[in-house]
């Protein structure tokens, strides 16, 4: 028994691995390239420059072990990896690999390479892997494995046992066992341990829970992932639409779906993109993809800008003005940033529905007032003492925040509500545009107010 | 088989619940309970008032039911219901539902109520659980099942199936059944499906796994989620420090957490406390967890204003000097927030580790000076343009901007590194602190550039 590698062990071994490949000590380093998990090795990967990896991926020869390891790897390290095999290899390599890692592989690659890749291998495993190909990759149909074991409805459950111990080492998940008709209609759904817990001359229609909750291939990743979750599943069925079982979706893929979709949350959700290995990426493609959303919010401060400038002469009379600009913006943005956020999530969890969003827009909006008159009557006393007690400047600067606060809190709860209806990802679109709307929208309620209410 | 239920079907189900309990119809309300799964009860209860939910859980007679449906209910309703029950029923309940459900729900009660209920048990039921709640409620002792299936080593595959028909029903997660010798040390791991695949006399020593990867009581929930996903796991074991199994963690829980710790960060991140139910509990509740992150943001932005007040003598000089502070003080921010969120989620998934940080900080100052400068020359072209083609502002913005987004870069990227370091949670202290600082430092460069360079 041991412990898990993460952290100062995962170090240590990458350490080894570094010292031998400098010190030429080929024959060292495959004896411990051997004892490491392939999920571990995938990690070291990480640490190492593109000459390192290549090197090192060449010692690993038998194309079993490669496969292992190329289905833990980082996309863009695997790609990376792999476009310099030659097409048979890579097929040798890929037919050692479960068939929804084959598909995840295949996937990714150049169509040039993927079409000579193909005709390298086993004409029937080639047919299997296009015929998922065509599903989208994030539908059920594009993560589902077809390696599930099914069995006849009219079996026993000794017969039953016979077909699990025959049956090849293929079937990754043998948790759930499927029950299918004839026509390999999905019929019940039992567990390994079931059978073994019934007499052999059980039928297993008699003892398989027949109320089995399936999605369809087009069902999407993200409420596959929401299905699984609920109901504490280790495996749900793929069905066509006539019911047929097509394949599985196993929990495990489901917990790198679940931590993938979150991270790709939280890139999106500030303008960086949706490649969770942007780290991995080159200066300038980080640069790239960085650069709109800051635009947009260059755009914003831009005609923020002009707002101001429209209103010169009122600032020239009132210098003091000048010095709220940054803390109306800036809560305006803040409290935008927190109301989209808690809506986003909201709706990703599924905490906040879109069709029934009513009783959550008001609440969010009773929470935003009570936070802006709350910091209004703060600044507004703050300004009143700081400038020679003057009431009015004080009332600006209160009903300015208070407005933009107010103001950002909707646009931060209503544009991805508005954005989700339309079916567009909230994550993307909102950020930019509630910072940018409060900014200018902000700026200009506090001068036009200024300028009615001070008599400028 | 059934498609599963979400979106509209869940409230096509939740209308005729509601429609029965306004009609009074207790006996049609009764038999549609019992049709619906707990999970789907769970959410269904979510979009009910207080009064509805409490009259609708009466209905829900039998322990074993209301067990099921409360393991799988958010915690605040949770509460709020079984805080009416009286402590023995409330027992009764609990005696139903899987040690690790119990533990859940007993850790979440009240001081007093806990140990009345834990009278009420069973005194062996009341003895394990009362071990279990002694472990952090977030360590792998916290979350682990104590119902596993344990083998002795000397078995032979035919004594083990023997022993595993025998075995109650308690042993949640039949998938992986672990070998022990007398003393409990957990020495192997095999599958059910692997006792079927060998002759009833082989001994289990001879074909268990004996690598077995394993985690302590103490480690944190998140290296367990992190472990399990990484290795494929259906359950990992949890071993004491002499390697004596205490329990498993199985993968459905995992998948529930990584989904909680995602929600947590999001709402961390922009100060919106750490509760997921959030957006269950009263506005007030609501107000104050929002209060204090946009406290410090006003803070931030009240010094900024005493800076932009210090410099009043110059800005009255050149007015337009006050149009530029949105777009300075926001696109620090922005691009403060990015650095900051791809730190965070870095750090949180293990692809940025901060013992070898170096190469990840140098990355993001490239790009950020990269943006800085982009940025910096956009707005310095477009002051020159603007105002009267005086190059001496447009070099003060372009630089001032420059500075202000390489500041908040290094920020949003060191500051959440140092906090790791010193232990502190990166996603709730980073924010304030980077936006804050970036508004006053921004600001204060700004006007000290201008002060110089238009000889003010």
């Amino acid at each position: 028994m041991r412990r898990e590698l993460i952290g100062t062990e995962g170090f240590l071994l990458l350490d080894t691995v570094r010292r031998l490949y400098r010190r030429k000590a080929r024959s060292a380093l495959t004896k411990v390239l051997k004892k490491i998990h392939p999920a571990e090795l995938a990690w070291i990967f990480r640490h190492l420059t593109t000459r390192e990896r290549h090197d090192i991926f060449d010692i690993l020869k038998e194309p079993e072990r490669r496969g292992e390891f190329l289905s833990e790897l980082d996309d863009s390290i695997k790609l990376e990896l792999i476009s310099t095999l030659p097409p048979k290899s890579l097929a040798g390599v890929i037919e050692t690999m479960s068939t929804d890692d084959r598909v995840d592989l295949l996937d990714d690659l150049p169509e040039e390479l993927r079409t000579q890749v193909l005709e390298q291998m086993k004409r029937e495993d080639a047919a299997e892997v296009e015929e998922l190909l065509q599903y989208e990759a994030d539908s059920a149909g594009g993560i589902m494995s077809p390696d599930f074991l099914a069995l006849d409805e009219d079996l026993t459950v000794g017969e039953a046992i016979k077909k699990v111990q025959q049956l090849s080492e293929a079937a990754e998940m043998a948790f759930y066992l499927y029950v299918v008709d004839k026509a390999n209609l999905l019929r019940g759904v039992l567990s390994l341990r079931q059978l073994l817990m019934n007499p052999a001359s059980q039928p297993l229609s008699s003892i398989m829970e027949t109320d089995v909750i399936a999605v369809s291939m087009e069902t999407d990743q993200e409420e596959v992932a929401q299905i699984v979750s609920r109901y504490n599943f280790m495996a749900v069925p793929v069905v066509d639409h006539e019911g047929i079982i097509l394949g599985i979706v196993t929990v495990d893929d489901i917990l790198d779906i679940v931590r993938e979709e979150a991270t790709e949350d939280f890139l999106q959700m500030v303008g960086a993109g949706k490649d969770r290995e942007i780290l991995l990426k080159p200066v300038m493609q980080n640069v790239l993809t960085r650069l709109p959303w800051l635009l947009a919010s260059w755009l914003g401060g831009v005609l923020a800008m002009t707002v101001i400038s429209s209103f010169q002469v009122e600032l020239v009379k009132v210098i003091a003005l000048a010095g709220f600009i940054p803390v109306i913006t800036g809560m305006g943005g803040n409290i935008g940033t927190q109301s989209s956020t808690l809506t986003i999530r909201g709706l990703a969890t599924g905490r906040v529905n879109i069709n029934q969003a009513g009783t959550f827009i008001a609440k969010q909006l009773r929470v935003g007032l009570i936070l802006g008159l709350f910091f209004g009557l703060l600044l507004g006393v703050l300004a009143w003492v700081f400038y020679d007690h003057d009431l009015r400047l004080g009332t600006v600067v209160a009903l300015a925040i208070c407005a933009s606060m107010l103001i950002s809190t909707s646009l931060g709860t209503l544009v991805p509500i508005i954005l989700r209806r339309l079916d567009i990802d909230p994550a993307i679109a909102t950020g930019p545009f509630v910072t940018t709307t409060t900014d200018v929208l902000g700026v200009l309620i506090y001068f036009s107010l200024a300028k009615s209410l001070l008599s400028l």
